[in-house]
């Protein structure tokens, strides 16, 4: 598409290039004479007009054949009725009409203030089905505007008209490339078409107007005529008019310009329209010019009449502008390659600290970012200037856009200090992005503050593979996980509330109250009408129900033993795993036994991860079971009235967020399920909005959590399969360490000296240890992916120890197996891991799912048991089968399965390392999470709530309040 | 100090009006020729260019009078370090320094990318202290960069140079208020001063560049020659030279322009700089120009040499650019009106619902609104467009600035649907703002989403007074809340968790754990040192302490009995008044009764609001008292370890919200600490920053919870004190139906339809309650302010019961007594009411405090009972007295006292309508907010935890997923 715009600037780059003499009044030798006498050639602007605009229509197709939901927009801004303004607004909405262009009239009443108008047109410059925008002049408003500032109010790139001031510098500096202003360039642009070579002619403009004489003269001088510029002040006007080759007049004197001020010979252009008396005129009057054109025709050589001259071209180079800025836009669409523009990295040696290397980079403005990579300025909400929410109808507008590759980092099982997975993810990026020049983003999850003032150590990667700013992406971020915390808590208020209630009161004051009368009338609220609906009664009436109806409407009957629901703070508080709530007198002794959990254990934060829309969330919101009732029927959010509050309350929560890595590339940052009771990925939106913008030869990399068996397993049969993507690749991290560890190594303990075993090649350890590192690779193939395995460098590792993972790993058919030092040395460290990324997803897509959700609910517990974890089988305790049987008829059966295992080994035991098979694994509870949708099986207690340590983080965090520094957080 | 400014404009104006003729070589009678033959004159630039800098450093001082500390400021930038580039720049530095102008060469490295020059010159644009910005060209840099990107991403209004397009776009189309570019704008001044006149000359100008031929001829163009342009392609370039009245010379060819080339008697300005060869120089060459000036100086009536011409001018043109600049930013500094543009309000009738008006109005841009009330833009980040945070910097930035006058908004004692407080705050200021055309602030409390979702009703005033977007400001805002509960609850955390730990740990354990050994070595946190200090430990050696050291420094030995702190969440949740926690068996039985409170309950709320800047904020966090150990002493949260760690939650949370009114003036939403056990007052920052930023004429407008005898007494006793502010006037916002209530009309009751009493004229009941008024009026005087008493309309109080207000106000010694109409008609509907409040700020401010500190805490109590509410005495429960004993010595006795009392009477209890005296006020506990400042004194039960109903709001909230609208929220 490029070359359509370049067509564009070719024609400028014409001018000098017509070989045409000039001043000599010979005619060409390719075009007849119209007349046989000497008088003047009659350039006509209505025929050059005609060919111009049908060169655009021809433009026009070619742009729709390339993007058939393509179309170039002008808005047309009047203020006020003049009717000589509507009638050049018909001549212009029909040219662009005629030539493929949806052109608006945007009508404006007299009473419209400055302000208003300028957010008006604010709001066109941010449509971007608006490829030009003029504001009719003169304004016919009751207050006054100051039409200046409405004119440099238009986006400079949508400034059609060419009046903006940055287009005026441009043409002024001879820049071409903005935008001409409309009658000037008609003008050059007939001087061109009738032959004529301007370079060396002596060219006079009379007049010095913004519209016509100072951007005429401009044009001439940069088309490399001389040129002189005569206007009110100028002496022996006649005498200059007469040295000039090219006369271009735009004074506003009717017939001012007379035949003995002519150049014999010479080309006139007549910018001037004026009206004359004419009795013998039906109207009483006719046009006429600023030149005497009876005079002039006998003189000049080439001469434009009025009307028929220059009108016609100013509408036609109004067209062109149009086409042309469409053009651009359409450019900027179908663009695959961004203009990123990376921020260069330093690498210190010794490496230093996380903190001090994040300090060292200043993030680029995250509007730049944002632009960078293809946002619409209204598609991005700043929160400051580094981080931003991103609008979902980034899906709406590029629908019909190829996707980019998807690729999911995992792991193997790691050790208690994780294997870095998140950095190689941030390594990968930074080498695609700013090595590779590849499109890319990195997807990742939002890490809760719980861990942040409990254990050092932030989750934005590290080294020189990171995100920033860490403070931000480990703190509130843009409060999404606030927002969870709030839905997630008012539901539960809701749920002890309503119960309460209902201990409390007879049903038909419950339904009074419920379905109160307000000023005489009384009616259902739609979401109490969505009740009715699914108890089986069909009544909109308040007053219409029976006794029984009201009971079963106002009456949830929920069995307190059942609730499910649970609160959550953002926050390590061991001491709210267990409590009892309700046990102030206002309650009276309606007490029951509850807990809080983390936050992003919450479903709703599993909800915000695998929503696809909008509308996606809410139903799932509604859909949340929170207990069951005493008949054994599941009560929901939307029994409890509460899906609208909450999806109010996490309607912003929806966006993603932008921020960017180490080195300017972007990351997308969103949701952050816990993957030990939930599925432990970032959302989907996230990743769709990324995998648009990449582009189909870019990328969009994301993380699982903990090892393949858990992240990786649930990002395809839980999040891949709502989403319908498939995954081209999975990187699967590994270290010699954790190999080591499951080769029988020595315990690794946070805090603890590491093993020598560890910091020293040990070749046989390593060795006993790989059976883990090929349980995950063939996990990775199980679902039909491509497997790239990275070594994630650590400075005591041997070449030898590399050399046998890599070689064990392609014997085990992985696609490729690499080092990487991107920990050290940033994107140029994992450079060869992103060739490998690169070719592997270049290869055919061969995903596929796991299971098929028809299966009975052990059956594929026990698919995933076996395939991914080496089991022999699953065993439900007594209490799983009685809720596998209990969920099962209450429609959940065919959900997927969410695992909720230990992370620290293939098997349910956390102490068993390595890669142990045929093993039972047993299944102690199971619960339907029916929002986020799936059911989960509990292998095992899995703490929902971490505490805090005697000494934790906390005590090394400050606030420096000289510089506003934040210290000691990583 | 426009006045400085306009005399800039003037010097540009003058061109035209010189008088001198010119073409004649006549010499100007009041200057003697330098030679006696007929040589041309030289115009020495040296000469000139030394004026100019005297002229400049006259305006810099005369700056300097006016505001002791502005400096104009210049940066010239340079890339790499070019030989030339540095004699240039040292040419610059010195002048400017001679001027009075602070200038810095900012040296960057030659490996410097273009994204990072581009940031850097970002910086300098955003950074107030520069006014003028020069990139040294030619960049000597390794990697390719765009110069003119370069010289284009200078801010205009800083570009110095006059080189960036917006620049010179201005100057193409005559506009000379923007940057002239310096060598042209040098050559004209030359001419200028040399007496010669442009205007009606013939003026030739050889060469088109960007920096001199294009605006030179512009320049001479607007001045009013004739002006033509010649470059390479011209042809019969003598010829055309010749004609030239004034000829300018910039063609980069030395001594091009020969003798013969000059029309005798013309001005001739040399603009070359070229090195020629001379043998009789020492160093082998000299400067020449483009004209053969030993030739020249024969024919031409005045001529520039070289050097000393043109080149000094060049650098004198560039200082008078800089002190222009900062002429302007001082101008913008010292205006005391802003050029706010409101947004136009056009009232339905009838009155449509708060929503409808709501939406109804689209809000400005928040970054316009910024610029408008003199924000720059480092200090706004913007959360979305509709909602900014100020930074704190903005506060020294303005420190010598003059503060606005201070309002407070109270009410009479409020019926359970509340007076219009909020509204008649928002009706205030947009009569201020929109309608008198003032400088004006809201302040105001951010609300609880606790009743947003429990009763229907915003806190964003109503009807045509509201702020906007209401949605935007009953959520989550930017967060604040949310911050203050994650700080609230990660303290609470930490507590359990220290009490646990220090009950399953011996000291030596405990001391190990608090103090790690990491990687052999141990250190103490400075946080850790802070509390060995309050121990009295001088010892900075983790090992070095003794025994019974470690056990005083690891345990804090809380007594749970006193433990004052509890959780919360910003949600009306009943079953969280009493509760249990830490009943899991990870916490061994260790468990504990305690509660959450509404999150704006909690003391961090008051903190925030309190703090006068980062630092004391942290302090205060730091104090805050969360139990007494065994021994009776205060355990603070430094003690246990989290100061640092809160503040960093805290940080963004301390800077106040940006939003607007329905009029589009400034509001400031910051803070909402419950009236009831807190002082109830939006923050001290957001005042502060209002009452610089409205500046000496002024109003920062703000609001004091619930009745006078409450919100008001603390907004003066507690807040005042704190900021050392005194309050001009008090607006005392009262309606008919409340008064009516206090002279014992029937209950008022929300949901319940009003009882004729209210709807109908009723004198007798009015005059009846007018006691609970006058307590009022009472209570604003006891404090010295003037009283302006705010009759807010109902649609059916009548003109009599009106009348019967304001007479008794007045006679009460009101200041004045007015009916506003806001709520129908906006700010026009109270500018009688913004009249009055003018007024009452021209009266001197007599404003006084009720009590000094150094009083016992029980004769403050009494002082406030029987001044604010009419009791006769105050009497202590029994614990009440040994609380206040046991907080006088701990060192509390000499902090202000925050009455807990009903809202809902005068008196302690809520049913005592009207203006009850002699009674006696019964305090029940007495606890301390240390943190905060105050000694909490509690007048009964007030409960901090509010309960959903049985149908609340929620029912009716939704979110429209299709338009993306929140519905049903009021």
């Amino acid at each position: 598409m490029s070359a359509q715009y370049q067509k564009f600037l070719k024609v400028l780059e014409k001018w000098p290039t017509d070989k045409t003499k000039i001043g000599s009044g010979v005619q060409r030798r390719d075009e007849p004479a119209r007349k046989m006498s000497n008088e003047a050639k009659i350039i006509s602007g209505t025929a050059v007009a005609k060919n111009i605009r049908e060169e655009l229509r021809g433009e026009v197709t070619s742009m729709t054949r390339l993007l058939p939901k393509f179309t170039p927009g002008l808005r047309i801004v009047q203020v006020g009725g003049r009717e000589d303004s509507n009638v050049y607004i018909r001549m212009k909405v029909k040219a662009a009409t005629e030539i493929g262009i949806e052109a608006v009239h945007v009508q404006l009443p007299r009473t419209i203030t400055e302000v208003e108008l300028l957010d008006k047109i604010n709001d066109l410059n941010d449509d971007p089905r608006v490829h030009g925008i003029i504001v009719q002049m003169p304004l016919d408003c009751d207050s006054p505007i100051d039409s200046h500032r409405i004119t440099d109010a238009v986006a400079p790139e949508k400034d059609v008209d060419g009046l903006h001031t940055v287009n005026e510098g441009r043409l002024a500096i001879g820049d071409l490339g903005g935008f001409l202003p409309c009658t000037p360039w008609g003008c050059i642009e007939l001087i061109r078409r009738a032959g004529v070579e301007i370079s060396g002619a002596r060219a006079v403009v009379l007049g010095r107007s913004k519209i016509v004489g100072t951007p005429a003269a401009e044009l001439l001088k940069w088309a490399h005529a001389t040129v002189t510029v005569c206007h009110s002040k100028t002496r022996n006007i006649e005498e200059i008019t007469r040295s000039a080759d090219i006369l271009v007049v735009g004074i506003g004197v009717a017939e001012m310009v007379k035949g003995s001020w002519i150049k014999p010979g010479a080309v006139v252009i007549d910018c001037g329209i004026n009206v004359k008396p004419d009795p013998s005129k039906a109207s009483g009057s006719r046009l006429v010019g600023d030149v005497d054109y009876e005079e002039a025709k006998k003189v000049a050589g080439h001469i434009t009449p009025v009307p028929g001259g220059v009108g016609p071209m100013t509408v036609a180079m109004l067209m062109k502008n149009t086409v042309r800025s469409a053009a651009r836009a359409l450019d900027r669409q179908m663009r695959t390659q961004w203009t990123l523009e990376p921020l260069p990295l330093k690498p210190l040696r010794p490496v230093p600290s996380d903190i001090v290397i994040a300090r060292g980079q200043k993030p680029k403005d995250i509007a730049l970012l944002a632009k960078e990579i293809g946002l619409e300025s209204r598609e991005v909400s700043l929160y400051g200037n580094k981080k931003a929410k991103i609008s979902l109808s980034v899906l709406d507008r590029l629908a019909d856009k190829e996707a980019g590759s998807y690729v999911v980092v995992a792991g193997i099982t790691p050790t208690p200090l994780g294997e870095g997975k998140s950095t190689s993810l941030m390594g990968l990026v930074q080498a695609l992005g700013a090595h590779k020049k590849r499109n890319v983003i990195a997807a990742l999850r939002q890490p809760s503050q719980g861990p942040t003032f409990g254990i050092k150590g932030g989750a934005a990667g590290g080294g020189y593979a990171q995100v920033i700013p860490m403070e931000e992406f480990n703190l509130h971020l843009t409060g999404d996980i606030h927002a969870v915390s709030a839905a997630n808590n008012l539901l539960a208020a809701q749920l002890d509330t309503r119960i309460f209630h209902e201990c409390t009161q007879k049903d038909k004051a419950l339904y009074e109250r419920l379905v109160p009368r307000i000023k005489g009338q009384r009616k259902f609220s739609p979401i109490q009408l969505r009740r009715l609906k699914r108890l089986g009664i069909e009544k909109t009436d308040p007053d219409a129900l029976t006794e029984e109806e009201y009971g079963a409407f106002a009456r949830l009957d929920i069995d307190p033993e059942t609730i499910m629901w649970e609160r959550v703070v953002d926050i390590n508080d061991r001491y709210l795993r267990s409590i009892t709530v309700g046990q102030s007198p206002t309650e009276k002794g309606i007490s029951r036994e509850t807990r809080f959990s983390i936050a992003v254990a919450s479903e709703i934060m599993a909800v915000l991860a695998l929503s696809r829309c909008l509308k996606d969330m809410k139903h799932r919101l509604a859909d949340m079971v929170v207990a069951f009732d005493r008949s054994g029927k599941p009560v929901t959010a939307d029994d409890l009235g509460v899906t609208g509050a909450l999806a109010v309350l996490l309607k912003d929560a929806l966006e993603p967020n932008l921020m960017q890595s180490l080195e300017g590339t972007p990351v997308l940052v969103h949701a952050g399920p816990f993957a030990n009771i939930a599925h432990g990925c970032n959302s989907i939106i996230a990743d769709e909005i990324g995998l648009k913008l990449v582009g189909k030869d870019g990328f969009v990399c994301t993380e699982a959590g903990f090892g393949s068996d858990i992240g990786m397993e649930k990002f395809c049969n839980i999040k891949c399969r709502t989403s319908g993507r498939k995954p081209n690749a999975v990187v699967l991290v590994t270290t010699v360490r954790a190999i080591k560890m499951h080769g029988g190594g020595a315990p690794v303990t946070p805090g603890a000296p590491l093993n020598k075993q560890y910091t020293e090649e040990n070749l046989e350890l390593l060795e006993k240890g790989l059976p883990n590192l090929l349980q995950h690779i063939a996990n990775g193939q199980a679902f039909g992916m491509p497997v790239v395995v990275c070594i994630n460098v650590h400075v005591t590792d041997t070449q030898a120890e590399h050399e046998l993972l890599k070689s064990a790993s392609l014997k085990a058919g992985a696609f490729a197996a690499v080092v990487s030092t991107h920990w050290s040395d940033g994107g140029a460290g994992a450079v060869e891991l992103a060739d490998a990324v690169i070719k592997a997803c270049e290869k055919g897509n061969n995903f596929k799912l796991l299971y098929d959700l028809e299966l009975p609910l052990l059956d594929k517990m026990t698919k995933i048991a076996t395939t991914m974890y080496g089991a022999g089988k699953v065993v439900l305790s007594a209490n799983a089968q009685e809720k596998v049987k209990r969920l099962t008829e209450a429609g959940f059966g065919n959900l997927p399965i969410c695992m909720s295992k230990t992370s620290g080994s293939l098997s349910g035991d956390a102490k068993i390392k390595g890669a142990p098979k045929g093993f039972t694994l047993d299944v102690e509870d199971v619960y339907v999470s029916a929002g986020a949708g799936f059911v989960v099986a509990m292998c095992g207690e899995i703490t929902k709530m971490p505490g805090l340590s005697t000494r934790p983080a906390i005590y090394d965090i400050d606030l420096n309040t000289e510089t506003g520094q934040i210290e000691g957080l990583f």
